[in-house]
């Protein structure tokens, strides 16, 4: 298996090479104006972590490491602060272990000697968090962050129901290598789809490929095996159920504070065969999400519905810069979509959008199986244009690390109402904060995902810090856009999840009595108090 | 106000007159090849409740009652044991006070002099539950009712997100009354939509109008305020989050033991205006089945897609008994839906299905604004008879009273791949249960919702039992079928809810551990366990 990268997005292999790390710095030197030197990644033989404080039982031995490189892979996530700090070679908490349980009886084990000893058990997917969800906490005489690789099977299809069950520790791509055999995807793709995992991706309540209907895993989930120090927590497999509080729900986002999922059924779908793009312009933004919100209150269901204001149609499907873009997908595995994102474009073009018919492109079903790798309507145009430069964007990061170089993006959702002062009010905040801080930056939005009561809108900002201080200046700049969040009436979180990063926010935003009533969903479950301690709640 | 009635589906206005129980005895006699007798129903001045026990602090007599009539009113919901034991003038444990809040504050004061003096708070909504869910406990020394019926009102609407924020105790009509002015509906038409109420409809998880897509009320909330014990819970409104788990959904489903449900802004639509509907009929439940499942795995969403089997098939759209009848409905109002059903109906002829042209309706638009009672497309045709049916049949049941008539219905949810065992073990455990019971009598199943990996199938049953022992007769019945429900791997309830009367195969369902948490949260919201009691949980 590739080895990870303890800085990069990535593995090893994906580290950039000192070629593309000097194109990256002489790009951001003639965009700033700034001389930038670039400098040398560190190398995994750099790494110098602070000694193992606890060592494993002997029964646990077969399945624990201690290496540096594996402890720094599992100390950050690959937030901005993350890469900063690791690039930094800056460790001084790592886990202490590092377990990878092969089976549910090992996960037991694992978390019944961090309950029994007081040690944090901190449950790990594929390491993309960007809210610090897995950053071990301060105050432990050990940390054993559990791995979940090892659990990465489909066990079963249900191929009647369109169900399958699922491991917790499944990446993506073998989530979906392993599916494709039968016929079937999960066809969830969160940007981190490489690097991440079904039980992350349930733990963080993820949103995926579809940019409106059913998109957050929430969805997906027909029932959930959970492993927790007070034992086992499985829910009865069903469609549907009207049975008190769905004892899902409580699993779904508890960003493993209250146990580690270790299997889930899953809804999956046959792969879609015919499907329809279009991408269409608008003179702003606003003209954009005003086509953008009839589409949706029309109940169409696009697969993909995201507009991109002129900045980012201009960095990432290479419009001029002056106009927005809607980028609109149908997909199904059985019916032709061409009636369907033509009622869309109507809707778009009586809105003020325009588009030229030769970007509305159709596939009546010829064009392949479908899935991540064949057929290519949506993979030509803008919206094919869009679509590379989605998937390759975090490893461009990678290349302009140890300039200073400040960048980060956050994502909310927002009802239709109070979207236009969001919107105005985040910009002002983030813009005035990178005039501030970095002597200006620039600032841009899109849409990842919308419903009938308003958009999800996913911010980018960046600027030229100065390098030793990015930290200092992203706080800055991420308080000043956080609070402006808050005061307009969004959700510190659409799908990045809550992590350490977003607590101070979270406080706010969640009922108070709902954190109490959590709290004490905690004490039955997790007594110990070990489980991810200091997210969402504190012990 | 009309006096609703103390023992039928209704009204004072609407309990039978002796010429409509007359008739009715005439056709179970001759259905059954027994006599029956018709009989007198109870009046109101017949009742003679227990005194109340307690009297309600001076600042909260305005808006308490307790008068026989009214208490008897608020002591059972609408199923079979309810109707006989009212029938019956059958009151041991009526509530001591019926309190009908004007206000939050009003809520507040009653659940604070509840809460400190030890007696049980049972919130009620349209009184329509079928599963006791708002029956009195035994074990108090003093039991309050809170009729929600004062907190009626559509506070406000948000046309741009198209969210309104609306009073957890307003009934159905009063409602859609509300929002239709504005162009708007809930569109939630659940078959209690008469008696019930948004707060009711919330805290039972209530199944609507749709039968694919979004059709659990769970799904059309924004945000809830509750009332609790402990102080006030009011999630953001949001159109969607990914901020922890989920706090609405543990409001949802609740059934009053964490709080009342003061308000909640919900999502609502535009009404429909283009519509199209078609009863496709098959030689088989089974084929009728397996066309449904396809239809719903191809997410067309119609709005209605229910399949009938032959027995419901006569009953309630006048066929002759040998085919299955699937009714199929799309609206929108925006577009068009006649390339919808075309698709759909394309399938169920695939599928073995067949329907004559003149049978598919696409209404254009211009029949009307849409809503329960304009428009006609969907009330012509199979698809019109089957409407006036199911609005119909809870009245229906008021003329049967009194007579040993064995009569009820049972709903579930189950994957597919379970279906077709589930299907066969819950009738034979209804028919040999009625077999034995009752000498014989008849099953027949309904799908009422559709999801991509499973039916909700809905079971009614008779038979003709003995007058007086009909409690019993009912009791074995119940027991066996859902025995078989459990057994068969579905949840006890879709959208009934669990109250008292699924309590102990709900115990089988939940995890032990949702159990104990939801214990915690109880012991967090209601510290005192006033909030009716014995649901869900053991306090």
């Amino acid at each position: 298996m590739a080895k990870r990268s303890f800085w990069a997005w990535g593995h090893e292999s994906d580290e950039p090479t000192a070629e593309q790390m000097k194109t990256a710095a002489g790009e951001l030197a003639k965009r700033y104006k700034v001389d930038l030197a670039p400098v040398t990644p560190p190398r995994s033989t750099d790494l110098s972590l602070r000694k193992p404080r606890i060592t494993p039982p002997s029964s646990l031995a077969p399945i624990c490491d201690s290496d540096d490189h594996d402890r720094a892979v599992h100390t950050y996530g690959r937030s901005f602060r993350d890469r900063i700090r690791a690039f930094n070679l800056d460790f001084p908490n790592p886990p202490d272990v590092v377990a990878r349980p092969r089976n549910e009886e090992d996960v037991e084990a694992v978390l019944e000697w961090c309950s029994s000893s007081g040690y944090a058990a901190i449950p790990f997917g594929g390491g993309s968090s960007t809210v610090a969800g897995f950053e071990p906490p301060e105050g432990y005489e050990g940390i054993v962050t559990i791995d979940m690789e090892g659990l990465g099977r489909v066990l079963e299809i249900d191929d009647i129901s369109r169900s399958a069950r699922i491991q917790g520790g499944v990446y993506g791509p073998a989530l979906e290598d392993q599916l494709r055999p039968h016929g079937f995807t999960l066809r969830h793709y969160p940007q981190s789809f490489e690097f991440s995992t079904l039980g992350g991706w349930i733990a963080t309540r993820s949103g995926g490929h579809y940019a409106t209907n059913q998109t957050h895993i929430d969805d997906m989930v027909e029932s959930v095996r959970m492993v927790t120090p007070s034992g086992l927590w499985e829910s009865r497999r069903l469609p549907g159920s009207g049975a008190g509080p769905s004892p899902d729900r409580i699993a779904i986002g508890s960003e493993g504070i209250l146990g580690i999922i270790t299997e889930a059924w899953m809804r999956i779908q046959a792969r879609p065969v015919f499907r329809a793009s279009a991408g269409v312009t608008f003179p702003t933004f606003a003209s954009g999400a005003e086509a953008t919100r009839r589409i949706v209150q029309t109940k169409l269901w696009p697969a993909n519905c995201r507009l991109l204001d002129p900045v980012e149609a201009a960095a990432a499907a290479g419009m001029g810069g002056a106009n927005a873009l809607l980028l609109l997908g149908f997909e199904s595995a059985e019916v032709p979509q061409g009636e369907f994102i033509r009622h869309a474009v109507d809707i778009a073009r009586e809105a003020g959008g325009t588009i030229d018919e030769a970007n509305i492109r159709i596939s009546d079903g010829s064009g392949g199986s479908g899935g991540s790798s064949d057929g290519d309507t949506g993979r030509q145009g803008s919206v094919g244009a869009w679509r590379n430069s989605f998937l390759n964007a975090p490893y461009m990061k990678n290349h302009q690390a140890g300039l200073g170089f400040v960048t980060e993006t956050m994502e909310t959702a927002v009802t239709w109402d109070r979207w236009p002062n969001l919107d105005e009010s985040v910009r002002a905040a983030l813009q005035d904060a990178l005039d501030r801080v970095c002597g200006g930056g620039t600032v841009s939005c899109r849409f990842t995902h919308v419903y009938t009561d308003g958009p999800a809108p996913y911010f980018t900002f960046e600027g030229m810090g100065r390098l030793g201080a990015e930290l200092e200046m992203y706080a800055e700049i991420k308080q000043a856009a956080s609070d402006a969040i808050m005061a307009a009436g969004g959700t510190i979180t659409h799908h990045h999840a809550v992590g350490r990063l977003h607590r101070p926010w979270y406080d706010q935003q969640r009922p108070e009595l709902f954190a109490q009533a959590l709290k004490a969903v905690k004490r039955t479950l997790d007594p110990n108090g070990v489980l991810n301690p200091g997210l969402l709640i504190d012990a």
